[in-house]
């Protein structure tokens, strides 16, 4: 069903492309593992925000760090209307456009289904990956989603037990409005969360972002603001994700998280 | 006008006790350094909260990381009304007596006062020590303050020009009351900030120390929120503070940040 289409291999990293079978449609993914990795290691789903795809930059180089620092593997894949899944006939539309389109898919009427597809695709994505060797089965397994993969995320962790740790964030909503649902999908979540905030977001209203955080039902969850706008989360977040996987994964590598 | 009154070395860091001649009464404080410590290097001020005393858990601790891991200078004063300054007259009073009196005073009539007194033993403390030779002046200076160390860092550190970086918290207040006037001095801070909230504090509601986080002026700010009450901070947040100051204030030792 993992069906890998492409492998290179950059300073240690070995990154392979891959194409997972799936009853809607295949899905793309990318699986980072350590060069020669044999033997079970911890892994963590990265899922990428609205209008981006599996191999943005941010998701790439943390991906890489904790492949480099901590032996770890890395999975990300193009989410439903995104990336290799973005329609033909959508291709050539405005970025605008296609914003507006994903608006309604992913808030408005097809909310409901495109995250059950989404949360389809990541545990058909679990389940392939741990079945090969060098990541293995019933290891630590974190998640990292920000924005629309925060939104992917929390019905996933909710429901699935197999992840241990998150990073979430750049997502919330305001009382009574149509996301109310997830009230009861965040209180089930109790795992170790860093939850990303930004003070002047323009997508995601702070206060709202902070209620999410509020609800959560995690004994062990931090919330880490800084000013700035959705897509201005400072560099040194990245550091500070890595070292919470670090800590909540175990590091399977002897080398320390980079401060 | 410091004059030291004990020593102690342990474990590389040595701390002097010592008595600075203020007008108003000797404020007493520790210094911690490195063993023979001599030349230039950072120096963090460390203000305790309110029934607490220079020579807290809490303090002890993160002087010593800093001292240890960095090379740093720490120092740490009895603020007014507190520790060997209580006032003969009540040293008998229970607990609940103190806090009592301590609220008329720091949020009371008494408040600008004691603020003023507070920020002036700062400013003494940090001209005295920055003429000893193992500290010197010109260097990077940090201030770490939570709760009503965090009450008095506010109007120090925005008339203190000496003052590069501070991790703050605990604090905060809610629009309308009695402390506006600290609106203006949180936006004539402009200097890195890590700001430390409570989500579950009984003595100042998330909401209140989230508003003030809002209004500093630093461009680098960033709040840490966790579940908890107002004395539960989680222990990895030490940590989180000493990287910080590592990070702002440079590193005069050669050992990475702990962990």
């Amino acid at each position: 069903m993992l069906e890998f289409t492409a492998e290179i291999t950059e300073k240690g990293v070995t990154e392979r492309a891959f194409t997972l079978d799936r009853p809607a449609e295949p899905v793309p993914g990318i699986l980072w593992t350590p060069e020669g990795a044999a033997g079970p290691r911890p892994l963590v789903l990265f899922g990428h925000g609205g209008t981006q795809h599996k191999r943005v930059p941010n998701i790439l180089a943390l991906a890489r760090r904790l492949v480099r620092h901590h032996d770890f593997a890395a999975v990300a894949i193009d989410l439903p209307h995104h990336g290799d899944r973005i329609p033909e006939a959508e291709r050539g539309l405005s970025r605008e456009e296609r914003r507006e389109r994903l608006g309604r898919r992913l808030f408005g009427r097809g909310r409901g289904e495109t995250t059950q597809l989404a949360v389809g695709d990541w545990i058909a994505t679990v389940d392939a990956v741990t079945d090969l060797p060098e990541i293995g089965a019933g290891g630590p397994v974190g998640y990292w989603g920000l924005s629309m993969g925060c939104a992917f995320g929390v019905p996933l962790i909710a429901g699935e037990p197999r992840i241990d740790a998150a990073v979430l964030g750049l997502f919330g909503w305001a009382e009574g409005s149509r996301l109310v649902g997830y009230d009861d999908l965040a209180r089930a979540i109790t795992v170790p969360l860093l939850f990303i905030v930004q003070w002047d977001d323009e997508v995601v209203d702070h206060h709202h972002a902070a209620e999410l955080f509020g609800i959560f039902g995690s004994t062990r969850k931090t919330m880490h603001a800084n000013p700035g706008g959705h897509v201005e989360v400072p560099l040194f977040e990245r550091a500070a994700a890595e070292a919470f996987f670090a800590e909540h994964l175990g590091t399977a590598g002897a080398q320390a998280p980079a401060a």
